[in-house]
């Protein structure tokens, strides 16, 4: 039977369309369509209750638990055992596309609507989920709903972050109607899965269908706090000057050589995202910076490596310039790899159906690597044009990409919604 | 009789503190007392008011020209003679001192007050000046009062110059009541000095008391729209990556290297002093950078060979990096050589008294650059503490290097103002 089951593109693609029309907005300078979802606003609201309502036209049960997480399950032959589960979010940041996390969750209902129009029934149970405020750009903290679901984070810390308004996460999902009885951590799965946007540009550039994701590369935020004089621009010699904004640029530099010194692997990224100057004037010379350091790798260890370096690299740019550089610890973590059986199961899916495929490591977070504490888990990638561009209206899957990944989790869904144990 | 004349240095130095009470504040950090008089403000004119009053109690005849500049004229034994004038600013930035500018204001007015006691008459008349809006914080051009009266600036592109709030130059004029009859344009004088704290470090490190201020050197600002492209920092390889912050980062250490390189002579100062990069976000590649450079050299040949190497280099690094940059020049001032003989008079006068001297270029403008061109011209320079921080509430000189500085501008004013051509 699941061989010759495949998804409908064309249903699945109208889904993605319809809820990217709530919270949709006019970029003022491309003049293209962008989605503003952004967690627990009445945007994220209305979303949350039109795929509710698909959820149960497909005949889903829907339960929402105390963090906001929605689950539509639909039952098993053998309904006591643990269900697998697919999903991912439809929160978005205030200036997304209609494909990050909605893939995810639109193409779990697609294959719940492809097995009821089969009628299908599966040993396991299968869920479709999707989870509060993946995105954390409003109260600062993302996977906040799968987070809280595998118990990484406590409930009434969940509870009680707050936007910069002061508002709370569980007056805002009170106020959206999603602050709901089912209690946290209790749902433990067989198996998850989750297709999502690749959101970068290495499968469209290899020309491959389908990425199966290795897992979540370590990441580590710091910020750095740059303090040397302020100084007339005119009036001060160069041997007097202690500039900030040139032991940023110092340091700025040295990562871009770090990622190509091949050290910490090939597949080490760093970015210099932001940068603040005071005064920033054109006629003084940087007495403050204030700049921000991401670095990225799949291994822990090289990871640590490339830390210790560039901390390093950090007082020797101080004792040089004559400048005082602080470092302050913004975010970490580890590397997370996803079970190799389920990659096996993902990647056979996709030669099942003739699609190109290789392994790939996520760069950015996902819901998966909260679950997969839980119980086993992948993920599996599609590609996105323009160089897979995300967290922007320009971000675009064609209904093919978008199907062939959707297609992948339909089969690799029903070999794990048969597995006995 | 000139050889023993001596300034009150009490005096000097306690008009300089009751002039610095007006439009004090108290910087919220350091607490320490700093002067906020923004050109044709209300405490501008209420410090204009102070010093008219004292001009008077000097005997000198006030008068007040079309630009709000303010002269007090003490008439001179050859009454039709040109006059030697000392002057200089009382505006400030928002956060200033109690010196820049009024040191040359205060002490053109002790240098009087010197005379009166001495009851000493001189061939030339005198004229204590003070000019509009030096600092051009407001209406954003620098020099106002000077570049208008010396007609580098038409009096109705003056005038029609506004604030942030919409505010005319000449409408501000009239509310603080410093609109003048005397047209401007007509006063031609025999020499103009002007006393000045150096602002920056150098006298101070050299242990010198006077600066004999040859000049001030080019002035080149530009602002670079650098367009990458903004990617996400975890998913993007770094070979795809075009980010505008590591150009604006290769691009302030290439300044560095320049000034360090020699080729454009010992003087050449460079800063990258502002950046603002786009979005701006720890975990996003910038898309965008805007950035400023600001070029100082003594030699207008030497800075238009650093102008067009950096250009090149900025072609370079596009090039290298995937941007686009874009260069628009924002100011452009040659260098301004001062006279000779009155370099040589002022260091004479040094000498005289015992006070240890050396030539020095000014890295700011000055309102001496624009009277230079109407007739013979130099400036004095007085040390400052603090690495001779300046448009800072810490701007600091003592008593004794403010005295210095204005007995040598009673010696060289005593000089001129004997000169029969």
């Amino acid at each position: 039977m699941a061989k010759t089951l495949r998804i409908n593109g064309k249903r699945l693609y109208a889904s993605l369309a319809e809820l990217g029309r709530i919270g949709a907005y006019t970029d003022e300078r491309t003049k293209i369509i962008g989605v503003n979802r952004l967690a627990l606003t009445a945007a994220d609201g209305a979303g949350r209750r039109l795929v509710v309502k698909w959820l149960r036209q497909a005949g889903l049960r829907v339960t929402v638990d105390r963090i906001g997480n929605v689950y539509g399950r639909r039952p098993g032959r053998e309904d006591g055992l643990a269900p697998v589960m697919m999903g991912s979010h439809i929160d978005s940041v205030p200036t997304a596309g209609r494909f990050d996390g909605c893939l995810g969750v639109l193409g779990a209902l697609e294959v719940v609507r492809t097995l009821n129009d089969a009628k299908a029934a599966t040993r396991r149970a299968l869920i479709v989920g999707f989870f509060t405020d993946e995105e954390g750009c409003r109260f600062g903290t993302d996977m906040l709903g799968s987070a809280t679901a595998t118990r990484r984070l406590a409930l009434e810390r969940a509870y009680a972050l707050k936007d910069r308004n002061g508002l709370t996460v569980k007056g805002e999902l009170k106020k959206i109607g999603f602050l709901g009885a089912e209690p946290v951590g209790l749902l433990r799965p067989h198996a998850y899965l989750e297709c999502h946007i690749e959101q970068g540009p290495t499968l469209r550039h290899k020309r491959l269908d389908i990425g199966v994701v290795m897992g979540v590369q370590a990441i580590s935020w710091q910020e750095l706090a740059i303090a040397g004089k302020s100084a007339h621009a005119g009036t001060t010699p160069m041997s007097f000057r202690r500039d900030a904004g040139l032991s940023a640029a110092r340091l700025n530099l040295a990562l871009r050589e770090m990622t190509r010194s091949g050290r910490y692997g090939r597949e080490m990224r760093a970015a210099m995202g932001a940068v603040r100057l005071a005064p920033n004037m054109v006629n003084v010379v940087p007495g403050r910076a204030v700049c921000t350091v991401d670095l990225r790798n799949p291994s822990d260890a090289l990871m640590k490596q490339a830390e210790a370096d560039f901390a390093r690299l950090c007082r020797k740019v101080a004792k040089a310039d004559g400048v005082a550089i602080k470092s302050r610890r913004t975010a970490k973590t580890p590397h997370v790899p996803f079970d190799r059986s389920v990659q096996a199961l993902i990647a056979g899916q996709a030669d099942r159906l003739g699609l190109s495929h290789a392994p790939i490591l996520s760069g950015a977070g996902h819901d998966a690597q909260e679950w997969s504490r839980l119980c086993k888990t992948a993920m599996v990638f599609v590609p996105g044009e323009y160089d897979g561009i995300s967290h922007n209206p320009r971000e675009f899957s064609t209904l093919k990409q978008c199907a062939d990944g959707v297609n992948v989790l339909l089969g690799a869904a029903l070999v794990l919604a048969e597995e006995k144990r």
